[in-house]
């Protein structure tokens, strides 16, 4: 199907482990109406795309268009479904997601990963770039992850998986294992829990949780210090080069982990700016943009970019 | 202007620093005539000019429709201009390339950097990937060079310098100062001056040229092997983490130094093989295509997908 009428309003839902945020988004960006519920994560996927649907009729008015669905997880915008997931929502790895919301609303239905929702809207934000700008935008949570956007797209990449900006080699992390099997990979060091093993190696205390090492750091406990620094310094580093390598015009830089406090930030600035290239020697990463809403909009946003899928009619081949 | 007309032969100019190749290539890719002379380097940018001019006569037919030259250095293809050049060809920096070669064959020019010629020859080669392919195009040789292409172009990024894989943090280039003025980058030890001064660490003894280092590796000389395929592993690190950030369908790897032997190549593609993500497991760098005729079909391929600049009009503004 073909996007929706430039001027109509579409809906965007955001839909996260505990909660699925709804918004209707006007043609030029204007937020009209919003919603949250509750995500039923332990009810299986029927029970979320009910949510889902729910979450959608509060904030429908009779001339929408389309929803946008972003969500956690690797997502294939092209057939619609959730490729692989964590077990944050019971069963939810297969779920026909476009397909089922489509069905249920009787709207079309355009859905991807939720970075990649989000790098939408910074791209729609940006001017410039010959051809397109280039859009680097780095999550840095429970993993690293991200989107990449250039020639004005958001780059989907080999079976789906572009933005996997914590698997390049990173020095500070050298030897150490990754999630994804191999050892030295950026989210090795600079992930959140990666940041809390690194202090309780350095410590030989453990720490639970990246909030009790922040709590730490800032009472000037070195390990704590040294962990949070060496997490940001890899990913400063990382990005930087990154930004050499595609010319980028921004990087955003969004995510749990950037939120633990100034010190966090202001390694990953200096470490990012020591990397650049004379040409690039200007640019500093920024946080992500829109605010609060920043995550609905950006799910609005896939309706305009992305394929839609229509609603199922009864009797049709799923 | 517009590109040409589709099916219309045009000229590809590969302008080195002791040859020009020109050839005649017909709107299917096949080379209907080739010609070379030598690069006039040390008598200026009117007699290097003058050179491509008569090249492109000597492969010329009439229904010629326009030129496209592949350059090396830092070339602007919305100006046409050399923005940055080394010392190979005096006086070059600055150069208006294609305006004064379309000025002085009367034909359109588009033109680039030479390696993102080869890419966007390796592009047109290559199918798939919703939204058009990722290519990565890594060029190894005095410098780390390269080009990435995605969603159907070959990016220019933010101040033309996307492209520049080899300033990327490489853990086997901690502490090593760069080119660019950093210090961690690919280039430091993977590009072959870097390879050549890592033998001459770890030996004590000065090689000269990578070939004499290729040469005493093949004689087992363990330092010769060291600097060999430490700089490969870190070449196959990089490139199979960006294989990863950017979901690559395809990584070529040209340049000089692959072509020391197959100690070089093999090493390389065991570090890439060990970095990638399951999903891109049998994912492989290849040598570039296209053969001989590579660096021609690529700059003929420029015109397909750059700037056309027009002859200047005696009288009008340069």
């Amino acid at each position: 199907m073909t996007a929706p009428h430039p001027g109509a309003p579409v809906i965007g839902l955001d839909l996260g482990g505990t909660k699925i945020a709804a918004a209707l988004v006007a043609g030029d960006g204007t937020v009209l109406a919003r919603h949250t519920l509750p995500t039923p994560a332990a009810l299986g996927p029927e029970a979320v795309l009910d949510a889902l649907a729910e979450a959608s009729r509060a904030v429908r008015t009779q001339d929408a268009a389309a929803i946008g669905v972003a969500a956690a997880g690797v997502i294939d915008p092209a057939s619609g479904t959730v490729v692989s997931a964590t077990d944050t929502l019971r069963g939810w790895a297969g779920t026909a997601l476009a397909g089922g919301l489509a069905t249920r609303t009787g709207l079309p239905v355009a859905c991807d990963n939720d970075v990649r929702a989000a790098a939408a809207a910074e791209l729609a934000a940006m001017d410039g770039g010959g051809g397109g700008p280039t859009l680097v935008y780095a999550a840095v949570g429970t993993g690293v992850g991200g989107a990449v956007a250039a020639s004005g797209r958001v780059l989907h990449g080999a079976a789906g998986i572009a933005g996997h900006l914590g698997h390049l080699p990173s020095p500070e992390a050298d030897g150490l294992p990754c999630t994804c099997g191999a050892t030295g990979h950026l989210e090795a060091i600079a992930a959140g829990p990666a940041i809390t093993a690194q202090y309780t190696r350095l410590s030989g205390s453990p720490a639970g949780r990246l909030e009790t090492v922040a709590e730490r750091a800032a009472r000037q406990d070195p390990h704590a210090v040294s962990a949070i620094t060496t997490g940001a310094r890899a990913a400063g580093r990382v990005l930087g080069g990154l930004a050499n390598a595609l010319g980028a015009h921004r990087v955003v830089v969004g995510g749990g982990v950037p939120r633990i406090g100034a010190l966090y930030w202001d390694v990953l600035c200096a470490a990012f700016a020591a990397e650049l290239m004379p040409p690039l020697r200007a640019l500093r990463p920024v946080p992500p943009g829109g605010g609060d809403d920043a995550a609905v909009l950006g799910a609005a946003e896939l309706t305009r970019t992305l394929p839609l899928h229509p609603p199922r009619t009864s009797g049709a081949t799923p």
